[in-house]
């Protein structure tokens, strides 16, 4: 159980034949109240998603009944015609949902629906079968479908992400799917964040930006950022527990570190999870983007696959950052990998035969600038030749 | 032939020891006038190997009269011991150079000496061993000699690098190595240009700047900007024929462009070369941010390695340059792979499978932004199971 911990959440996910391998490929979540509060945090790519411009109205007015995800085709570049399979998607959503209602108030509009979709870009969806898949979710949906909806998000991913975060008479659960493309302004990821405490549309937006900007946005498994990316948070209200934007904040936090990690320990092809720790910078900006220059580098990716220590290309990473984004003297630079100091003032420091990169899957590089307090971490992992096969081949 | 093609030029290359190929490793390069202008572009990696930080001091006084090259070592990230070895090559070529000296005027300076190194950084260069390289290679200076230079100054090329351009009583030479982590502000790469005609220092300097700007700057194998990327211009005058800032920077232009496409060629492990042309840009600079975005997609890079056109990854990578950047509208762009339109007005165009990559190393991916007429064309490489393996295996 993970989006269904919380109170007030029903979840499914289903096999609609999207997916050649047959496998669970629609998953929806629904928010049964009372309250029906929701955010969102979109991809900055200025190519996105039919699903992701959707679900940017859609959340506009802070509220949102339900969340539909398909995986096997991201309805990325399809033009006029993917924005309508994506609207006829919500459209049926709120269909089938409201012909359960109870009453007129629990009836549910297209608007409520939010939409994501994972997949080939440049593809269009087979509509039929995800309405199909709607249909089979909705009457599947149960307090415990957290697992299914979680497993019907995969794509290369090979195992399902899920993440509680447990407080007092409150809680807060997550899914995620992401295995490639990760980067910052999000990964290739969908993640779906619920919530039972009582919270106002302001406060959740607030509480998951602050959640994702020193989580998923310092994963950075290969520098590629995609046209999809999407997280959301829903907040039901079911527990009655009030709680401000601190609390909330960090049990957010608390579930998409969890998730993050677990994106990069799933990356495709990897064999290394590399933290890359930038300290002694002027700024958190000035970590933030020479750790990025170090974890976006394919030589020094590709020395870590190999378990070779090779320091100089994280020099040689952290020299290409412009000096009025990150101050710094190149002659005071120190370098440690798992725990050896193997540069010292931009020299040479301890032997890196003494680094051992091949007994743990967790590699932990350190840079000191020398130039201020502020001190950043971000992950990516190493490059190697399954990174290349899985991404060579994953159209064909 | 290609650097001793025009006239007033020596050089040689030879076997020190320092590679444990037991193959050529240091190259002399002498400029016997009557003139001895010169010019540099030096990386502009924060951090810089102790040879590039000589030169660039060498070098500003517009007049050089010999370079010396090493490969077997970057000499980078080596501290004050590593700038000493590179002053006391400089001092040893001087001396060597000005034993055979004819009249006072014909003595060299260590100041007058250009030094250029390449290979694994982080390690001390065996000094004995390249002085001794050094004592050989002018004992075998010849004005043939360009051939064995440019075989001296390979790491992990396959081949070496020659490009020569005749013009009416003069001609530019150039030699150049480079075979990974080429990238913007240069490549890794070494380059020696020389000419027999008659120009002045600024002159020299404008024509070498124009050149690398729209060739060496253009070639983006990997994204990684290494910390020992020098190009040289080194003018003899021998030929008397004095030239203008036009003609010189096209005819450099024509030997940096010829040597640029055969860094791509060889670039390690590659088995595409992949020219991005971005047109219909409201600038150049814009033309660039998006071709490098394209060009630095390991997702796309890999994709074209396993001969899929999975333009969806070209566009995703175009969507992450900011507007303020590249303006454009996502829904009017247009991307052709090899020729056939894949991509019409930011949806699906013609059938991917009409593209053929599998039959020619070179790809054309041409996008069109429709927000102006600047153009712009960057090379790069696929990403493959050959470039991981060198690059993991390289220092081991």
């Amino acid at each position: 159980m993970s989006i269904t911990a919380p109170a007030g959440f029903r979840a499914a996910g289903v096999a609609a034949g999207l997916k050649s391998s047959g496998g669970r490929d629609v998953a929806l979540v629904v928010n049964d109240g009372p309250r029906r509060t929701a955010a969102a945090v979109l991809t900055t790519n200025r190519v996105q998603a039919a699903p992701v411009v959707w679900t940017r109205q859609a959340v506009s007015d802070g509220a949102a009944r339900a969340v539909v995800l398909n995986s096997g085709g991201a309805n990325a570049c399809t033009g006029p015609e993917g924005f309508t399979d994506t609207h006829r998607t919500a459209e049926h959503v709120a269909a089938v949902l409201s012909a359960g209602a109870a009453t007129p108030e629990d009836e549910v509009g297209a608007g409520d629906v939010l939409v994501c979709s994972t997949g080939l870009i440049g593809l269009r969806l087979d509509t039929d079968a995800l309405l199909g898949g709607v249909d089979a979710a909705a009457a599947g949906l149960a307090a415990d479908g957290g697992d299914a909806a979680a497993d019907a998000i995969r794509t290369t991913d090979t195992v399902s992400k899920q993440a509680v975060a447990l407080r007092d008479g409150w809680s807060v659960g997550g899914m995620a799917k992401g295995a490639g493309m990760l980067a910052p302004g999000l990964a290739t990821m969908l993640s779906v964040i619920t919530t039972d405490c009582v919270v106002d549309a302001a406060t959740a937006d607030a509480a998951l930006r602050a959640a994702t900007r020193t989580t998923f946005d310092r994963v950075d498994s290969d520098g590629c950022m995609s046209t999809n990316d999407t997280v959301i948070l829903l907040a039901s209200g079911a527990s009655g527990v009030e709680v401000g934007l601190d609390e909330l904040s960090a049990a957010v936090t608390e579930v998409t570190a969890s998730l993050a990690r677990e994106l990069v320990a799933d990356a495709e092809g990897a064999s290394h999870d590399i933290a890359v720790t930038v300290r002694g910078a002027s700024s958190e900006d000035a970590a933030l983007a020479v750790a990025r220059a170090v974890t976006r580098s394919n030589l020094f990716k590709a020395a870590v696959f190999g378990n070779d220590p090779n320091w100089g290309r994280v020099l040689a990473a952290v020299g290409t950052v412009p000096a009025e984004v990150a101050p710094y003297d190149p002659l005071t630079l120190d370098v440690a990998m798992n725990g050896v100091q193997v540069c010292r003032a931009g020299g040479v420091g301890e032997p890196r035969e003494l680094v051992d990169l091949a007994s743990a899957r967790e590699v932990r590089v350190e840079v000191d600038l020398h130039a201020g307090d502020a001190e950043v971490t971000v992950w990516t992992n190493d490059l190697t030749h399954d990174y290349v096969h899985e991404n060579s081949a994953y159209s064909s």
